[in-house]
């Protein structure tokens, strides 16, 4: 099968390195409006070869939209206005509300269907595509009612041989879902990491931050504007909503500390600890 | 060396595994007031043999107190109050400043060395050991000057086997550092799975979790409220100091998607993704 993908970075690029080891693609041309980018993944073997968007586009059997969530809309209803039959699209991208509000009416919008691959690092750029990505990892597919058919089929295969397993929601459902598995976890450690560098800058002492948890909660902090500010932006009311409650949850145990309620504590501790039912699920529990 | 651990669970424990297989230990005691962690302990070849505390303590020439925060300083008195010459004792709690008050004054302060080795789990009991545990991670010598220099030589050495670089703090200097880099990390961690927790009951809808970066956020939910509540009500101050300021820093980021303000959000983002500055440094180069 011919790929083509659009956006060769973290995501685009680790997808190819899938497709290529899991003997689905044949070829693999990579587009990318940031000329460097194109090059470094020319240069690191993640594609066969760079082109740009109609070239690419035209021959291809499958089309990878991989960029950042801003401009999937437009690029999706530019593809599918001259799509051949036979020919379909993806998305990578981890909000659809606004995607599925932009094709619904699309005369090809069965040509597309939109996914979610839950895999990610704090990196991005060609340079931080990674080997044996996605595999364990979910793979949201969103109204699949709206994509036809024999599409679906073949996206379902294409993340089955990556490894991953497929789980089906709404758009409205999975960018509230994504809101709390991951947006709000960038943000903690973005706030997190922003109170640690105030500190700093206070004490002019450099913390050293080996070990104890830090570097777990973090870690995400290194992600970049570039793919977050969209993200946070276009799933802005279910963002607020967590990031409400989540600060309202601090606040509960900012008092429970100034007064001293050790077992009110370690009662809401206990609760939190309950976590683990659902982190520790092994998927085919699921 | 003879080594006895007050307090066989997950530091406890682990530090048996590190000081058996370095070679620094001929023989290690257990110690434990509750009688199943005693006997799982040496079910699992943590220790060699299990005793009372006035029998374990006599023949060693080292002891750890592993036990939760609360209770390090009366048994560090209790210890000190017996202590012959020669005999050194360690406490690997993560805060100190109660403690290093409580000694202060003791004719033989200068057998206790009060250290934090600074790795952990979320886990706990002696089922939570891990070989090879604390390698690479640092450890904090607080108040090395109260300590006698023989006593602070040998446990320099104890920790250098095991492979820990040593940092020298204040204790005061060292539970401000713990707020930071350790305890801050753990309240986020609950009130996101609090929060989780509390969607999930609204929603009656079980999230999938996997992947999406919650996973590592939220790991240290799963800590026990044993360990957490002395911590955290012990080291009050501090940790109220650092958890105001990450509200303050989260509401900064609310009210920014709030006013859809995308150059100010990409602003604080590339500041945090500064945070890669203090946690990719080499321990070498620190």
């Amino acid at each position: 099968m011919k790929v083509t993908i659009i956006g060769v970075g973290l995501i685009g690029g680790s997808l190819a390195l899938s497709m290529r080891d899991n003997g689905i693609s044949s070829s693999i041309t990579g587009v990318d409006k940031d000329p460097e980018n194109a090059r470094k993944a020319l240069e690191l073997g993640l594609v066969d070869e760079i082109a740009d968007m109609k070239e690419a586009v035209g021959g291809a059997d499958l089309v990878v939209i991989a960029t950042p969530v801003d401009s999937i809309p437009l690029i999706a209803v530019k593809l599918l206005n001259d799509i051949r039959p036979g020919q379909v699209v993806i998305d990578t991208g981890s909000i659809k509300t606004e995607l599925s509000e932009v094709v619904r009416c699309h005369p090809n919008r069965g040509r597309l269907v939109a996914t979610h691959p839950m895999w990610g690092t704090e990196y991005s750029g060609p340079q931080a595509a990674v080997k044996g990505a996605f595999r364990g990892r979910t793979v949201v597919i969103c109204d699949r009612e709206a994509s036809d058919p024999d599409a679906v089929v073949l996206v379902e295969e294409v993340y089955s041989r990556i490894g991953m397993p497929v789980s089906y929601m709404s758009s409205e459902e999975q960018d509230l879902h994504s809101a709390y598995v991951s947006h709000i976890s960038h943000i903690t450690s973005f706030a997190l990491a922003l109170t640690v560098l105030e500190k700093e800058r206070e004490e002019e002492h450099i913390f050293d931050l080996a070990g104890g948890g830090f570097e777990s909660t973090v870690r995400l902090a290194k992600s970049s504007p570039q793919t977050w500010v969209p993200i946070l932006l276009k799933n802005k009311y279910n963002v607020l909503d967590v990031l409400r409650e989540h600060i309202h949850q601090l606040n509960i145990i900012r008092k429970l500390l100034e007064r001293d309620q050790g077992r009110e504590l370690a009662a809401a501790i206990e609760k939190a600890n309950s976590i683990s039912r659902i982190i520790d699920k092994k998927p085919n529990e699921k």
